[in-house]
């Protein structure tokens, strides 16, 4: 699926946003690719994320793969529109090892209020996922205080 | 429901195995209460754990309520079993707005090696949930690396 | 919850829509009461609503349930206004042993747009349940081609 | 992903499992095709399988989906073994407007104790889903009342 974006600054209004997700620093997590419907966090592995065995932990997890889908359905937005988690649903399929991990976040539909997305965590490009995310998210509009 | 506890230490294993799980002290969650399938979370707000628009992100939320669910599974295994958090939904339903919080796992299947959980996220006793989790957590047994 | 329905004759309304849904009358399930903002539908035990174990099949506790939630949100649209799924989960906790049970919707948070509901398929009133749903609504106006 | 089937009678097996589940004949869904990991279903529209503005019930849709990603479970099944809906979530993203819809199962992740599948609806082979599921499939064994 390919995707025409309505506002021409989709990028830069992703980054700026995903700038103000003070829980997105907290963890450790970075911005790597936006393009229109698909949107890419890294995060690398870190000590203080994770769970009572060691490895990361689900909602670490959660929280970069839903941060992914909710900026992949803003790259979709018109100008002023806010978007809003407004459920997922997340498979956690194997333990999270490795040093380093890419959140996808992909739309799979855009509607004009609803847009549904598909989330996945993994190590690298080639490899089965870790976690698998299905979410949709709200568009909002005529909310001067919700910002992007 | 009422749920008779395999392990008469259930309470001080829950203590002990959410104190090694780092996430949750990055996020500035405590323990509040621990029974026999139920586990109640306290999160404070916090300016480090916000999505754009300064309240509280679905991942923050989503993973203390993970942790409730899979403790309040905790509270009803056995003496060595492990339990590992399947997959969850959650829905977000309005802002999380308020100084304080409560994550509350409950029970409301507890299969040899399937548990299903109930949990929500509020600001106080008597309010209708921010959020609501249905999750799924499998017993592990024989994993001597994995423990509680 | 209480909640306040908005069109006073929402009972008859979702009776009359429920009589549209030829799914329901092809599985023998019938709408046993609606009250605002909760429906219950009765399904009574058949051979060919099956899975291969001779269990009622999940897709058919889904279908009762889904229906039980649309129709709870229903029961606090305004006249006119219509409701459509947008997504549903549901946890399968055992086989559905009985001769007859209940689906049980409940709203838990009526929005202008959005309404999320419980749900539950249970044997009887006092039993623990056989799956449990958390469901999404969408509620439709100015379509005048969808009615109820 | 590929996969390599553990019973090399797996698609005789699938055959004649979903042949004993009378909800997909209730419904007029046929087996179209069986490989190791996925499954595709075939149902044709049905005025009696419909919601109330006359477009298939989200509960036929499902069940057809959850049927596909069962089955697509069950292809990796060794002999003997049997295989149970956990839960499934879906999400309708636009009304089931045709004469003929194609349930597509695939396994994501084959464990030993747990399958996680994911499932999509849809009219024909190009096209954006009208519905897309994610599940988790149990394996059973050594219940001799359950077979396949």
């Amino acid at each position: 699926m390919t995707f025409e974006p309505r506002d021409p600054n989709f990028a830069a209004r992703v980054s700026e946003s995903f700038g103000r997700q003070t829980l997105m620093s907290t963890l450790g997590a970075e911005l790597q690719s936006v393009e229109p419907g698909r949107v890419v966090i890294r995060l690398p592995y870190r000590e203080d994320i994770c769970q009572q065995h060691g490895f990361l932990h689900a909602g670490a997890i959660a929280s970069v793969v839903d941060s992914a889908c909710g900026y992949a359905a803003l790259t979709l937005a018109e100008p002023g529109a806010a978007v809003l988690a407004v459920e997922f649903k997340i498979n956690l399929m194997k333990p999270a090892v490795g040093s380093e991990f890419l959140a996808r976040g992909r739309v799979m539909r855009s509607g004009k209020t609803l847009t549904v997305c598909s989330g996945e965590f993994v190590v690298g490009e080639g490899d089965s996922p870790i976690a698998m995310m299905q979410s949709t998210i709200i568009t909002v509009r005529d909310r001067p205080e919700l910002e992007s």
